[in-house]
């Protein structure tokens, strides 16, 4: 008998990876595996889940659930706030606010809240320093519609990063990664020359059917986002 | 009474927004959530688990699940072939061996890898093209221990990609993304000129202790990673 649902897992990896279940095989049900290897049927459900997490088998209701032939591998990315990013990597954080206004939101950002072009938001130019040297520069636009109560706060004490993860919870989102050319304001905000290769965040979120925020966020050189797959 | 796990969800999620359960609070626990929606207590475990994983609720064994002061929110991304990827977008794929060859591994790889500096492995240089235009390029060290049989394929024929895919199941891996400036050979091969920003992607996979590969792949600009949070 197998002691718990990692166990099942682990059994079931070791059999895909020796190919005793080999890729687009349908594997055995859940109650015939339970009966194997002497454990609860939710067992055995939790541990093919998670390997079906991983992308290793396919689950479909009625077909059962095969090896995946060519697996789509997963890799789960933690999206901190830039203050503990920066902390974490045992450097004081600090922020300067380098632009806040109301402004008509231009085409490029209002296409991707999904809103007209021209429609008011504030706009907020922010420089993330770690240890006092620049880490990151951020240009957000924010949409003062879904903000609690209308009152916003000194963003000079608190970024609108943290702020917003505190205060407006978003439903959906979507982010999007590449590596870009830096403009000349980018450059002289960051510390680098015109050219340098920066890492580009940008990430769009929804309240519902309400676009909060677009931010573009930029990282200079060496910066490196990683996770485990 | 609400109709399924979705339900209690989309409630949980509201109340959380409109503060009902400000952030920091303790929860109702699943019973009393239960009993209040109407539905079983393993259609509230799931709902609560969803919330959970998206990073807006903390839930601990014994101090009950609370609301998540700063939620770290998470985005998982697919890790497709490249030949998938490639077809995804409506592109034919093809792919050139720029070299291969059994090489001593130079320290960074070796490092990556947890080898030592000079073992014999297998290096693969590889353009991989969409619609006859280079789309990425591909620098690989590939351990022969770890392969099945020891028999290798044409590589010519099917990318080492696809084929590790298909025949060497990993356990662990580990991915990272950076900005980094094209090197005149990097450029050369992609069709680009050299300092041009290039999208990285390194990555290294293991079976159990041993190493599989590494992989350096490049894409030049224009290049976006998305994913929905």
């Amino acid at each position: 008998m197998m002691a718990g649902w990692e166990a099942v897992r682990d059994e079931v990896l070791r059999r895909i990876r020796a190919r005793v279940w080999p890729p687009g095989a349908v594997i055995p049900g859940e109650e015939a595996l339970a009966v194997e290897f002497g454990v609860a049927r939710a067992t055995v459900n939790r541990a093919l889940r998670e390997v079906a997490e991983s992308g290793l088998l396919e689950r479909r209701r009625k077909a059962g659930t095969r090896v995946a032939v060519l697996p789509v591998r997963k890799a789960t990315l933690e999206i901190p706030i830039i203050r503990q990013e920066v902390e974490a990597r045992g450097e004081r954080y600090s922020q300067r606010v380098l632009a806040e206004r109301m402004d008509p939101v231009p085409l490029a950002a209002a296409l991707r809240m999904g809103l007209a072009e021209g429609v008011d938001l504030l706009f907020l130019e922010t420089l993330h320093l770690a240890g006092g040297r620049p880490f990151a520069h951020e240009v957000r636009w924010l949409n003062p519609a879904v903000l609690p109560g209308g009152e916003l706060p000194d963003f000079r004490h608190i970024s609108a990063n943290e702020w917003l993860v505190q205060n407006v919870a978003y439903t959906i989102g979507d982010i999007a990664f590449s590596a870009e050319a830096a403009s000349p304001e980018e450059a002289l905000a960051l510390g680098i020359r015109t050219g340098d290769p920066v890492f580009v965040t940008e990430r769009v979120t929804w309240s519902g059917e309400a676009p909060i925020t677009f931010v573009r966020l930029l990282h200079g050189p060496g910066y490196r986002l990683r996770t485990m797959l």
